[in-house]
């Protein structure tokens, strides 16, 4: 049986645009057998642009009308509560009426987030979801969870954001009983805030492969797989990694400047980079799942490119192929 | 009247060889009117050290002994109460003497951290110190506070770390009234942990010119001059920071096996990084300072080649020649 997957289609700031043609690639790039497709947003301009793309096999492509649109600026909670007619709101609520088996977005992230905790629900035994990220790494990748600025939580959420993580790093990027590390400013026992202290604790008493803290410098190093920590600091972390590449481009384009064989040089430069961190490129891996949710929920940028979409909607699908929620479930419930 | 700094000569992990050589290269490249230097540490190794440099102005530099050596394992409270002979402990409290007006260091940072607390004490008006580190930006330097570990600080330790910082700012990068963040998930005054929203407050109410939160992707950017945080954010920013070259370098080589090509483009990929990020070498700003101590305490890392000795010797000798304290202890009265 094929999955079904909503994507809503006014998520990006191009949308629906940008959305509509990522969905049309992800079924152009994929059998039938594997998902069918429901596009939601404003059914009349949804149509126009799958309009563009007469290849397509339109027997895998739905289009749901949705009224109104939460845009990036309206404050999350505020805009669930008050547009339920919404592409976010509605399309969580089919996903939680069973309609689908999973939801994607590239809208507000926070609107996102309230929607997917409040109409989905939280698995059993799980008190915080978590947006759990992919950073590079020497040997491949470390997930950071929580980077969705789930701010001033307590130890327990810590070590639920771990069994979280510990489960999506096995289903998605093959970790075998991943090691999981917890951020803190030194390696010792009994090193650094008092959260993290009692958090050290819990992690230690648990089934998890718990390594013992990890400093900022071990998550690119791949010293972990999985590491964990407050959503303050996650969050300013993975918003502080975006932004390198930023300092990159501009430091080497002030340096082009100055001669023209600078300007060779740099421009030699930026391809190699280019080449080099193809993987780092978040279009490549779409968008990160909410997990904790009874469901399926996979949020991406505002900026997402045709491609981040479409493996963004892969990424869904992945994830409820595995049955990442039940073995989430399993592991909590083993403690 | 030439200053007179002391050099913890037992610092370095190649201590006392690059220490001495670090401070060598500080009197060669200064004149006599500027400063004297005393090197303290076993003071037969130093002479050893010494003799190999023939052409320095031996009457610029004294040699003092200090029987133990605090390591860099050492726990650094028990260190400091169990040590008073060491260079550590007896640099700061010749410095706390008036024997001199500076003390640098490269050896254990939680050691010098500590003893400059305990032996200088703290500045009229001031809770915690703070270490303060600059972060390259697009446009400059963006300097951040507290990175020293300073964990579960209260509102008022952020907003005493600003004014520190700010003024640290002013003098020695010369930025005039410098801008001021709140390291935050978000923009608006609401967001984020308790500790950042009363902080908030704090830092708007205060005479400094702070300009909201900022997001961790704004520390590269430049959006403020200087951006403060609790201090175990801080530490694992920049931790993590540090990190990015040796990813870079990672992926670089790995790219770089792949043929012969990809050899010749990521060597000079890399020549080119360095020439775009030498502002970004920790040699070429040495070490940083402990703000809000009753003295100057520089602190550098245990890996300082003797190029980053020098700059921390000069940076020691900028800091008390503008008067820093003073005007950190003025900024604080003032409120």
């Amino acid at each position: 049986m094929p999955l079904r997957i909503i994507l809503d289609a006014m998520g990006t700031d191009r949308a629906p645009s940008d959305d509509v043609r990522g969905g049309v690639d992800a079924v152009r790039e994929s059998d039938g057998s594997r998902f069918q497709l429901i596009l939601l947003g404003k059914a009349d301009l949804i149509e126009a642009e799958l309009a563009q793309y007469s290849d397509v096999d339109r027997s895998r492509i739905l289009v749901r009308n949705a009224e109104s649109v939460i845009s990036m600026k309206e404050e999350p909670a505020q805009a669930v509560r008050s547009k339920r007619d919404s592409s976010i709101v509605q399309g969580l609520q089919m996903h939680a009426d069973g309609e689908a088996d999973a939801f994607v977005s590239a809208g507000n992230t926070g609107a996102v987030m309230a929607a997917s905790t409040f109409v989905l629900g939280r698995l059993p035994g799980l008190s915080r979801p978590t947006i759990a990220s992919q950073f590079p790494s020497e040997s491949g990748f470390t997930i950071v969870a929580d980077v969705g600025a789930n701010v001033d939580t307590k130890p327990r959420n810590i070590y639920e954001f771990a069994v979280m993580a510990s489960v999506y790093a096995e289903q998605l990027f093959g970790y075998t009983n991943p090691t999981v590390g917890l951020l803190n400013v030194g390696e010792e026992e009994s090193k650094g805030e008092n959260r993290a202290v009692e958090a050290y604790t819990l992690l230690k008493e648990s089934r998890l492969n718990f390594i013992g803290n990890v400093e900022g410098r071990d998550i690119l190093k791949g010293t972990a797989n999985v590491v964990v920590c407050d959503g303050f600091v996650g969050n300013i972390l993975l918003k502080f990694a975006e932004s390198v590449n930023g300092l990159l481009r501009a430091k080497l384009m002030a340096f082009a400047d100055k001669s023209l064989s600078n300007k060779v040089m740099a421009g030699l430069a930026r391809s190699t980079l280019r080449g080099v961190f193809r993987e780092m490129n978040y279009e490549e891996y779409g968008g990160v799942p909410l997990l904790g949710v009874n469901g399926i929920s996979i949020i991406g940028h505002g900026g997402s490119t045709p491609k981040a979409i479409k493996n963004m909607i892969f990424k869904a699908e992945e994830m409820a192929r595995k049955g990442v929620n039940k073995r989430i479930e399993e592991a909590i419930s083993k403690g």
